[in-house]
């Protein structure tokens, strides 16, 4: 296992110089979920159809949070993400709501922070949406599931 | 139960009307977790000692996090904190970085976003670091444990 | 009529000094439309119903457009809006939406500048979600059409 | 007339996927108006003399505005403009501001929301200098005048 | 000699509790210098007759600068100045611009960083505006000369 | 010596137009310090064995502020650095910090703005966590050393 990329050899934190890397085409996926009440999965649930729809406010929260990743984690380079799409769907055996978020680039370091944030973000979102009839929600499982691209190569979660 | 509050009667979004609220003291404290294999758990608690240090970092970032809530979540209200205290602290059962984060402010809306903003912007500061030895860790159990002041008192998690 | 406010007697730029002034309750409410193709207009319309809605995007938008009121508008207070509500409504008659966005504060100054920002931003997100099928669109008419609170005290479009 | 973009076949907001897209040479002129009272317009225009000049507050402000533009509109591409020019003139004739903004760009999305920020903020800018003497001025004729680049080529405004 | 307040006993990095401290006005003032050739400062000195006017453009970006604090310095509080008002006028003896920031807040914290981030941004503009004709002018003597309100009373720089 | 660059032939200010220049590897690394007192330079020290630790937070602001450059310099490009590197270091005999910020990029134009907001973020960070023991600090000689890449080429300073 090799050794930490954000600290120079004095251990003082940098953000890595990517210069000489090759711009590839880099693709992440991550995903997330947050667990709720039954009554409040309800509510979220009946949104569809007649009342403000919670999925919705926080799909687009998750893909502005995702433009906000380099403003957010300090050793973050900035970059133009090419796509980004964020899903939010309803797991009824886990009373949940389950959020997945893909981000593109072609470019010279990854998007695994973009798609993490951006699920992050939507989860956060969800949070506030509901927490009036809710406050014990909890978000849970926001890890890595795909990675393309770069030196590194193609992570497929296990 | 009650009813969504970031929603009107037309299902429509809305920034709760906060202009008739008193201003009271408030607190939230948010808890969180992020989980290794053992081997970056030994690389992070090396950190402390002579490499760079991961913690100082992510709580740096989820103290810039905190205040950057209003900007991330849609609904939430712009407001001026008093207050934010980030803690990381090694987990060696769990092989967990567990973070906590209290937000404090005298106003007219609660702080839980601002808390839990921060332990999420905190945990995906330490995977950004930890990224290139561990792709596989894990982001959990962000949750609101504390609430106090406001019209719907104070909130403690069972 | 009385002089510019955001220049000193050199005519230099200034934020306005607030310090002295009583904090009150403040109101504004403003208005603009974006006018359409008829066929953009029915492209719209049917987004309530099985497709994408254009309204409670750019509604959105709108809202977090006027949280990012100061850091556009060069000489504006930063300022903790206590509510914010944007309203898109199809009016027929002109092939248009009409956007109507109405901020409140209790503070020192007023929030015409965040409710005109809110309506332009929300306009301008409907731009860019049917620019794919209509480039000729025209946003207008974005006007203060109600200010209270305040020195300066009611103000009522004519 | 073709369907919108940003939504999925399902009607969910995405950021469209523009990895494959060509990066190609782009440019977007965008006009606008504000039209105020002829006092209003006397004192603006006595500005470049010997008072403070509205107009290079509110040119700058449409510059930094556009670069401001993915933090305002959820489904724009984060972007790297290579150029941005504002221009504001007096019409005598209509007793309004007339500004026009220019973006460019090498890369794969056009950069007419750019200017068509550009053109808003410029205009919201002369509105929050001149309001303390005259409410009631109307920001009018926001649009796209010229675009070229891209796949879907050169737009004039007719 | 007391010790840092921005670190808890532990040394950990915190934003300071002021939750218990009373809101009192609050004013600081910054003062600093951008030295340069005197060719440069003869094309400076130009711009308010017939050319661009750097100051003007400076001026406007320490104003904006000082809003900007608590998102650039990690442990600044988020705060409503009340006042912003920037100096920057010609010192023939030095050949230099000399950068003048005054705040004013009615808070629990003082406004000593905002005034001295509207100083540096507005140096900074300066050599942005400047560097094509002068690489090597230097920022320098950037300090607080006057601050009055809160617990520790009015300072005045010797 | 030339003209200025951010003006246009009616000395209205521009972003500069870089549509045609070469995309280049550009580097650029400023230099700046802090001066304090005695009593504060030994707390400072002290930070690195049992105290907070000053620098690593002064460090991580600093990189965080060369990322914000074009929010903050009205006039400067978005860019997408791909390296960003900040060192802080105890200068016994000046009883100073002084701080190097390096940063890199393929494209454009060059980052000058991006080296010297650095190195600014990074001394106003050290006066804000410092102030409470010593409001007497200077910040000086915030300067250009060396910039490569772009068709002015290689600049050193004397």
């Amino acid at each position: 296992m090799s050794d930490f990329t954000h600290f120079d050899s004095d251990g003082k934190a940098i953000m890595v110089d990517v210069s000489g890397k090759a711009a590839t085409e880099r693709s992440a996926t991550a995903r997330g979920s947050i667990v709720m009440a039954p009554a409040t999965f309800e509510l979220v649930r009946g949104g569809g159809m007649k009342k403000g729809d919670v999925l919705s406010v926080a799909r687009l929260a998750g893909i502005m949070g995702a433009k906000r990743t380099p403003d957010l984690i300090p050793l973050c380079h900035p970059l133009s993400l090419s796509s980004v799409k964020v899903d939010l769907t309803l797991n009824e055996e886990k009373q949940a709501i389950d959020v997945t978020a893909t981000c593109k680039l072609v470019g010279q370091t990854g998007v695994e922070m973009e798609a993490l944030t951006a699920v992050s973000v939507a989860c956060l979102t969800v949070y506030d949406m509901c927490k009036a009839v809710d406050k014990a929600m909890i978000i849970s499982d926001i890890r890595l599931v795909h990675k393309s691209g770069g030196k590194s190569g193609t992570y497929e979660a296990s």
